[in-house]
């Protein structure tokens, strides 16, 4: 199942998408599940399959303007230096433990909607990364017994802002610029991807590729990131962890490709869809 | 005024101290404001005044199980280093830039609240701070308009679990474990606090003073650290940002001092009062 977030006629929903429309599920669960962090939580997968099947009506998706698959998480667990290449053209070494930083909701933007490059840097990267949303929360979920905690996938755009990010030692002001984080275009619910599936990750800037790698490359298995992430912080419905970028980034390229006003850039992830953004001046 | 967040029988709430007792705002608002966040949000404070002058009864404080001040911030932003004396004792050097890092919502306990002592750590350790609650949002906030975005002042123990602080180079997972970090007892609205006044921090564990700074000695003054955040991204009503913590800290006392379960931690702030809390082991 594909569920999405989206606004329509000025109201905040969530759906299924099937064919070319999307099936209403925030109206059909009204307060129940009034989106789709609710619905997760609520672990309505089986009950919608069934309201899907049986639905008359669905909303042409191009008709609806995309939200970031969870608008609203508890939290965002972004994960650095989880990719070979990537660890090795950043000058740094492989870590014993994940490295975690945080991003807060209002820096994420949908697929389909604009990154916002910002007017005091010139330094806005993309990072293409895979991006796993709890289902059943909890903690110290061992390695052995993660996958069942996940409740879909989707793709992400990491935007870092580099020269922001290493103004000190912490990360957190090049991570959160406002509209930079983009999430979509869709979750894949995890009973469509295998645990341990291989998945294919390519981010193309304005058409060309930039980074592909594929999820066996991960030097902290996600498994793994679920069981350290959940040893310090208990892990909750629509809870995102986004699980590290690949080599290939921009900064790291001679000479440098940062994006700019009028670029695209995409992340392509065989397993569940593209997410696509323009980039337009704050 | 001195605003709580508190639990009554069962339901979640918030209102104003009285003496030794609280008018509860969030009956009288209702659906118009149903969490100080969103009193805070409509600026009810003026309004509240008259109410609260005429109120006949309040909720004995004695009766009431406090919250987090804010028990639902949209974020955290902490400040690492913003105290000299605590930058020499790190062996680390003054930034010209902040040092920014986040914290979720369900790191956070209230005052009177147990810290939970982490089963993975015997390194709990405290961080007396002050912490400013936003009012009106905004960004690119300049430093000279900083001051009347603040909607009040608190005291926080940004409890850090040292070990996990250091697994990288990002210190989340130290900051963000489970109900680590101690918010309260209440806010102080700003109104009752000038701009640039001094105020005097000091942090004491089972009664033996441990951090003792004034406002004054702060690297990045309060007005900076608005006008640098709103920079990457917007502040919104309720946001927290806690300020930083002086020299004193017990990982770098010789020998080390660390909190165990028994203890007892305060963190008093002369303008504001002083949050307590009991360190449990988990």
């Amino acid at each position: 199942m594909k569920l999405v977030s989206y606004q329509h006629t000025g109201q905040d929903s969530y759906g299924a998408i099937v064919g070319d429309g999307v099936v209403d599920l925030g109206r059909l669960y009204g307060a129940r599940a009034p989106d789709l962090k609710a619905f997760i939580a609520a672990d309505l997968f089986a009950d919608a399959s069934t309201r899907i099947a049986q639905a008359q009506v669905a909303l042409p998706l191009s008709e609806v303007t995309l939200l970031p698959v969870i608008p609203n998480p508890g939290k965002i667990l972004c994960v650095g230096l989880n990719y070979g290449e990537h660890i090795r053209e950043t000058g740094k070494t492989v870590t014993e433990k994940p490295v975690i930083f945080l991003r807060v909701a209002s820096s994420q933007v949908a697929s389909g909607d604009d990154i916002v490059h910002p007017r005091v840097s010139e330094q806005l990267d993309y990072e293409g990364e895979i991006a796993i949303v709890i289902g059943q929360g909890g903690r110290h979920i061992a390695e052995a017994d993660a996958w069942p905690h996940i409740a879909g996938y989707s793709c992400y755009n990491d935007g870092s802002v580099r020269d922001w990010q290493f103004h000190t030692s912490q990360w957190g002001p090049g991570k959160n610029f406002w509209k930079t984080g983009a999430f979509g275009p869709w979750m894949v619910s995890a009973d469509e991807i295998a645990p341990d599936q291989t998945m294919t990750l390519v981010t193309r800037l304005n058409g060309q590729e930039l980074q592909r790698a594929t999820t066996d490359m991960m030097v902290h298995s996600i498994p793994r990131l679920i069981a350290y992430i959940s040893t310090f912080v208990p892990l909750e419905a629509g809870d995102v962890i986004v699980t590290g970028t690949p080599g290939g980034v921009g900064s790291k390229r001679t000479p440098p490709v940062f994006m700019k006003p009028g670029d695209v850039c995409e992340v392509e992830v065989d397993a569940i869809g593209t997410l696509r953004n323009g980039i337009r001046a704050e």
